[in-house]
């Protein structure tokens, strides 16, 4: 039969991305595609033990239903740890446990976004979030975003342009797909804005507890006296995507409208999921955990950098972010990166071209690389055949 | 600072149920609220062995991102078994694995469903469902329903005065929140009108595996010639809810969109929770699983209709259900429900008041009673203090 899908589907098309990350998974193919932690680093033992004492202790618990908002306990971690590390006043119940962060930008769409609503991003920007947010039907105001994040200027008048604006969307730490990181005035005047036009501030920080070098800087929420600024987070890249944990955080009185929402989408996260994410924090220790990771993570990123710098024809730009998982390449004009990835699978490597993470219009002659998922040795033999491919098509 | 938030949230406000459940939470509480599984049954060793196997055998995997369709093997399990007790003919891509088959619910909404849609469902139905559909704006048109299901004539009734039907919404087999079973006279005639006025239809099927007595009856899928029938199921009673493990089967050209919306959404399920209840699947016998949760929840079916014929006023009816979780009571059209549930309390007994399974114009006289999850002794008396509240009501 001939289905009447919603008209909402007609924007989600976006077939590329998932085509690319299912070649990805070829494993003869050498792929920079994903956000992917590498998985040698994922603690097994530890979750093993972590999962044998939920079950054996609360078994019943763990397995059954539970609340919407997710488990105390891990909530009041997530709150002391957002208060100690991001300059938050929160407790258990700022906290909404979702399915990934992912989620949590769903359902950032169903609890503000109307038709015809505006959402002001970063330029380039995640491109999920877009997905996300594209399916209730809202547009998006792209910001200039320098290597220290969105323009002020252009940040004010893109709110004073755009239709119905209501969520202003960032990645302030070593952004997707830019690796890019703001500065603090630049985050002090994106909380001082959204207070005086009455915005909504998603900060989505997957990424920020790997930073390699530099000095920690201070959150965009740090500066919000207005509680206009929500928190995005996830276990996702400090301990394993598969147990799909994350969260939002803010005012309470919007994150009971997140628990609604979220009652209709699934009820809850996985139960015991979240008891051994949380049983894990209370037997191990997580920043020496993290400290692992970040070590190998910044090798890799030396590693990556230097080898884009030897092999890359002088016309090409790039990154080199502080911390995070990725690195961003701006190719002349005149290339366009989805060629440069044709000839890429030729030669068994792949990455994301640049055009999908922009919501209007895309710049075509840019690329995504993520580094943290391959050995050094890789690295190097990839980015060869990618500077290869340039060169190819300059 | 006053939040703007998106106005299908003023419809989404149906706090009392969470409230409910929150106090059905309370251990003092003897609660026929939830629809809640017994958890004495869940196979807890047997859970930790196949925690155990999945991580020792492929940890790496089972914490690392996976497909957003799911673990390949499970669709094959779940296909396997759709067709041979369902009368299905599908392969693994024809399912999507959900976060519960709540989540099913709300990709569904997502897919199908544009402001101003038209969903047909029973009446009373269940009322998590209309919270789903209701985020996507949609109108609903309760269908008169009898023992047997939605009567014919008013079927298609419904379906010629609504204005934009889309999607019909079951659950045939003993029903959320009646105990209801359809009939296959309706489940056939169910079939043949979708295919007529080409409308897709929605088999919840949470509970058909929990059949006390009787024959089994064909699925409403089973006289699918048009492919208009999509099935939704879960793990969730005849495992362990805490999981989140469902799933959505039907055509493929539109699995690949509830693909796309689940990728915006979350991205996926739990790689581990899916190996987990894969593992479970290989190394036990789900059958004789399901065996035992049967033989208890028929003896407190037959416990409970005992206690509500003996102890229940003469003016009030129930359901008998021939399997699931719930039994429906009617009380007289005088006496609303939340005023008995409100006496209730005061007793430490909870149940939830019918009128929130009325996506329209709610029948306050009634009410539903899950039966699953407390022994024999707790269910006489509770029914007792019911039967107390009810009468102090007349």
């Amino acid at each position: 039969m001939k289905y009447q899908y919603a008209k909402r589907m007609a924007n989600l098309n976006c077939p590329e991305v998932g085509e690319l990350l299912k070649i990805a998974e070829n494993p003869r193919i050498l792929s920079f595609a994903g956000g992917v932690p590498a998985p040698e680093l994922f603690p097994v033992r530890e979750f093993i033990e972590a999962s044998r004492c939920v079950l054996e202790e609360s078994g019943e618990a763990a397995l059954q239903y539970s609340s919407t908002e997710g488990y105390e306990p891990l909530r009041s971690w997530i709150a002391s740890r957002l208060n100690s590390r991001q300059g938050a006043a929160f407790d258990a119940d700022n906290i909404l446990i979702t399915s990934g962060s992912q989620q949590a930008l769903d359902l950032t769409g169903k609890v503000f976004l109307d038709e015809g609503d505006t959402v002001l991003c970063e330029s380039p920007t995640y491109l999920a979030a877009i997905s996300a947010f594209k399916a209730y039907g809202c547009k998006f105001q792209e910001i200039s975003t320098d290597d220290d994040g969105m323009l002020p200027e252009a940040l004010e008048a893109g709110i004073r342009s755009a239709e119905c604006p209501k969520v202003i969307y960032t990645i302030p730490e070593f952004q997707n797909p830019t690796g890019n990181t703001w500065s603090a005035d630049r985050r002090e005047n994106l909380a001082r804005l959204a207070a005086k036009y009455k915005l909504v501030v998603l900060e989505d920080n997957p990424y920020g507890e790997l930073r390699f070098e530099g000095t920690p800087l201070p959150s965009v929420k740090s500066f919000d006296q207005a509680g206009c600024v929500f928190m995005l987070g996830t276990f996702s890249k400090i301990l394993a995507p598969g147990y799909r944990i994350g969260w939002v955080a803010g005012e309470k009185e919007t994150i009971k409208k997140y628990v609604m929402a979220k009652q209709g989408a699934d009820l809850q996260c996985n139960t015991l999921a979240q008891r051994e994410v949380c049983k894990y924090l209370e037997l191990y220790d997580i920043d020496q955990h993290i400290q692992e990771i970040r070590k190998v993570y910044k090798k890799r990123r030396d590693t990556i950098v230097q080898a884009m710098e030897t092999e890359f024809p002088k016309e090409v730009a790039f990154t080199r972010p502080q911390g995070g998982l990725f690195t961003w390449v701006e190719l002349p004009e005149s290339v366009n990166a989805r060629d440069v990835l044709a000839k890429c699978l030729e030669k068994n490597v792949a990455f994301v071209p640049g055009g999908s993470f922009y919501p209007n219009i895309p710049r075509e002659n840019t690329l995504r690389i993520n580094y943290s998922n391959l050995p050094e040795d890789k690295l190097v033999w990839g980015i060869k055949r990618i500077a290869e491919a340039i060169q190819e098509s300059l």
